[in-house]
């Protein structure tokens, strides 16, 4: 294609840059804008009963009709798990790959949105036209199957977003990712790589989901246990995988856990995996089979509390009781964060005299579905893009990724470490950051969304802390004296014992404090309760070095 | 020495066998107790706010004057911690080696305890004799100097307790652990062997910590930056490394953070660091020399808020402002549950424009001080076990250190999984569990500590979810009617925009409640109390789909 390189093509990440999940990039070109995936991200430490969280898209929002749709890559949650939010507000066409496709519509059925939302589904190697922009579907290989990167070609130049994506040379289904043409586009010209960097980090070449495959027949061969393997339930090769070699050995196999019924339903549906006849059981069915004629498929492999292998560890699950005749195998690696959570589950399924495999040097129950760093540079190397922009990743991954690009020879100059909301823009005189968008997150939890930021996040974590001190006084409305109190309450903040001494001495001391105020003629609550909360902070702190939340709380009666 | 094996040697662990951290073992012999390290450990997700948490003693309380003595291994904090809360309650003599004592005294002086305190120094080698027990201290190396194991020998039989350790054949002091004292314990018979399990999941051989030091003059030698090096300042030997490096490329020296300080002086001064005359420089004397010229030693390896390295990270430090001439070097590994701080101080640092060398597979800028695989095997090798009580970690970690002993051919019945308060009895027919003795945690949170188990952590956990909603009404005291309110307040509860009106209508419903209570002539307050929460939560619950904990406050007035 030849390029008649006019107008401006603007990439704005709205997320995916500053943490991994959450993915979401803008491409705005002329009067069209399309969005690329929409994830996303999981609650931290300092974001407490939090759910999830979601992109803020009210850039978005403030120029609606000019989106022509969202394109997705894959269908794991980091990249459209937001996408039933974002429908909500702005309701453009979907594109992606069957698989895909068939996930989120599981999810749009949930939310009652299905008949309202357009879903239109691609094949890699086909193109999209849509305004300004033509975008064309590219297979990869990674940790769920039917995965795309996606060329986006436009007047203002063509960018290449990689999506997620391995180079695997040995993959189940047989189709290793399209390595000609991504040699192609570069020899045709890439202006922009947006490319994955989550695995930046490793060394050499993400071992081949084959490898799983063949380890997990070693282990079937070697046992008479039962077998409990935990993975992701998205990871449909792996699942298969799991399938095929207790097949080959004999074994039933069990599903359980609600999302791994969900996907391996769609899966095998949609043809993405193929079930030998009689092989699945249910779970009330195993009493007929020998131990070793057994495969259990879960959840909770990251030891979330409530899946099925959590209940099987903690002996709360109804149907599925674990001994020493279990060998229990958790196919994956801890997300950032949950290596407490995984220690614990193994813990657990270790005291109930079961085995327990976990992903470690000796054995070979995992693979990352990430390209690491010799396969990182394939990519830059066969699409040799004049400028690079890292994203899906924490900030030092984005770094890691600009000294890759720096490694093979790119000028600095020429990557963009982006930021969150950051505009990029690609003109006929280069590319140039151009100020920033509207940008932000916001907090599901529960049946809510929105700004939590600031203020209610950090009240949960003063709470979780010290606990709440609550001071309660009646007055007359006259402020001339206590009708009823003070009554302390605390929750918690002090230790058994120790609770009903200090609040005896916190009754007193604010009983004090509001008589000083009544003497003084203070008739404004918040005078008064801003002198409660200073001496009680005050005294709490001298006494017990804990700071407490402390609330007072003034009513008045008209006498 | 000939065994005329008489009485039993009961062998309790009050700690460090559920978990990392919390380092306790008691051995008792006739009239005759001695306690092996008193370690505490630290506050994890579910337990919010606490400072660190010790073990619970009650069981030595109940037979203190049997108590002779606590033999120390080594001055970490897992194992020396709690010696300040022991002593508190059973004040008996302390042994340990000249480091050990040093970093000890200063916690003593801490909680004003030194002078009622008695520190018995004693050098690798030493036997110390008392009642039934005789104890030698033999030299190991660890991340911390001075380290010893101990051989426990009483009438009874033989223990040997590793404290934490590795083999280091290139030891930065010389002194390589002295496996020949090992080798002649085995060849004269062990009955018990106690070994460090923390690092059993790890293959091979642990590096020499020597490695550290020359890929930092390496660094030393490639760049014109300031370096800036964080790791614990109880590692003398890494501290010593860094200063060495830095007189070699003709760097000054600046310590910061408290803790570094403090052990920096004490190591000095007891002869275990040899700091060149002026290499040490005061941080506002950096302005003399170039970037190129400096090193600053700093804590803050694990991303611990409010560290020197952390306030660094964050532009809060008032004398050391980071950025792109600065090469920041995280010399430690992530202690489990740290990942995602230190990651995010990356991030910070990354952001200012500083480099960053984290310990990963290019970068030897971090060894372990704890036996892998193959040392381990050693160890059972030389030392000859009849039996074996893996201790020091996670349960998973003793589980897989008795699968190795079971791969060296030991039998499984001679080997004990450990848990807190088993008593473990050798005996001249052999070594059997007999029952257990109280055992527990306790949370040290501020000023207190005692036994928040239960209740206040559990309400802290519920406060973090979902936070607090507080209702309070007056009533007269007649139960007649509402003189003030029903006020609600909340805090981490709604967003903001939701939180009035919720309010709003919370006061509502409560008002509606209420009234519905005095029409059917309730008058007392629990019953009252209890109509409110159950149907303030139940509305939360439908409209929000959270459970924020509701408190309910009654106040009467007499009219």
């Amino acid at each position: 294609m030849a390029k008649a390189k006019k107008s401006k093509l603007k990439i704005i990440p709205l997320g995916g840059v500053d943490g991994i999940g959450r993915n979401i990039t803008v491409f705005e070109c002329g009067e069209d804008i399309i969005v690329v995936d929409c994830g996303i991200s999981f609650a931290e430490v300092d974001t407490p009963g939090i759910d999830f969280v979601i992109p803020d898209i009210s850039y978005l929002e403030g120029c609606m009709e000019k989106v022509r749709g969202i394109f997705i890559t894959h269908g794991h949650e980091d990249h459209i798990g937001a996408i039933p939010f974002f429908l909500k507000r702005i309701n453009v066409p979907v594109y992606a790959t069957r698989l895909t496709l068939g996930i989120l519509e599981n999810k749009l059925i949930e939310h009652n949105m299905r008949d309202v939302c357009e879903l239109v589904e691609v094949a890699a190697g086909d193109v999209v036209e849509d305004g300004n922009f033509a975008v064309e579907f590219i297979h990869v290989n990674h940790s769920i199957a039917d995965s795309c990167a996606l060329h986006i070609y436009t007047p203002a130049g063509n960018a290449l977003v990689t999506g997620d994506f391995k180079i695997d040379l040995t993959p189940i289904d047989g189709e290793t990712m399209d390595l000609a043409r991504f040699a192609e586009i570069g020899s045709e010209g890439l202006d922009v790589l947006l490319c994955d960097s989550t695995n930046v980090e490793r060394v050499g070449f993400t071992q081949s989901e084959k490898i799983v495959g063949a380890f997990l027949e070693r282990i079937m061969f070697n046992t008479d246990k039962r077998i409990i393997i935990a993975t992701f339930s998205s990871n449909v090769h792996r699942v298969q995988q799991i399938i095929d070699a207790s097949a080959k050995f004999g074994r039933k196999v069990v599903i359980t856990g609600r999302s791994m019924l969900n996907v391996i339903n769609a899966a095998s549906r949609l043809g993405y995996m193929t079930i030998p006849e009689g092989i699945l059981i249910e779970v009330g069915d195993m009493k007929r089979y020998n131990m070793d004629q057994i495969t259990i498929i879960t959840t909770g492999s990251q030891g979330e509390p409530m899946s099925a292998l959590y209940r099987m560890a903690y002996g709360e699950h109804a149907q599925i009781k674990l001994g020493k005749d279990d060998l229990v195998v958790l196919s994956s690696s801890p997300i950032p964060g949950n290596e407490k959570l995984i220690c614990n589950i193994t813990n657990e399924l270790l005291k109930r005299g079961a085995t327990v495999l976990n992903d470690d040097a000796v054995s070979d129950v995992h693979v990352s579905g990430h390209a690491s760093r010799e396969e990182l540079k394939i990519m830059h190397r066969l699409t040799q893009p004049e400028y690079f922009i890292p994203i899906h990743g924490e900030y030092k991954h984005l770094i890691r990724h600009m000294e890759l690009a720096k490694e093979l020879g790119m000028d600095e100059e020429n990557i963009f470490i982006p930021e969150q909301g950051h505009i990029i823009e690609l003109s006929p005189s280069g590319m140039k950051k151009r100020g920033n968008v509207p940008n932000g997150v916001l907090y599901v939890d529960g049946a809510g969304f929105g700004d939590l930021g600031s203020g209610v996040l950090k009240e949960r974590m003063k709470l979780s802390e010290d606990g709440v001190v609550i001071i309660t006084v009646t007055l007359d409305s006259e402020f001339n004296s206590i009708l009823s109190g003070p009554e302390t309450i605390s929750r918690g903040f002090a230790y058994v014992g120790e609770a009903e001494e200090i609040t005896e001495q916190l009754n007193g001391l604010a009983a004090e404090v509001i008589e000083k105020c009544l003497d003084k003629g203070y008739c404004d609550f918040s005078t008064i309760k801003s002198k409660i909360r200073g001496e009680i902070s005050g005294f709490i702190f001298k006494q017990t070095k804990r700071r407490p939340m402390v609330i007072p709380i003034i009513m008045s009666v008209a006498l």
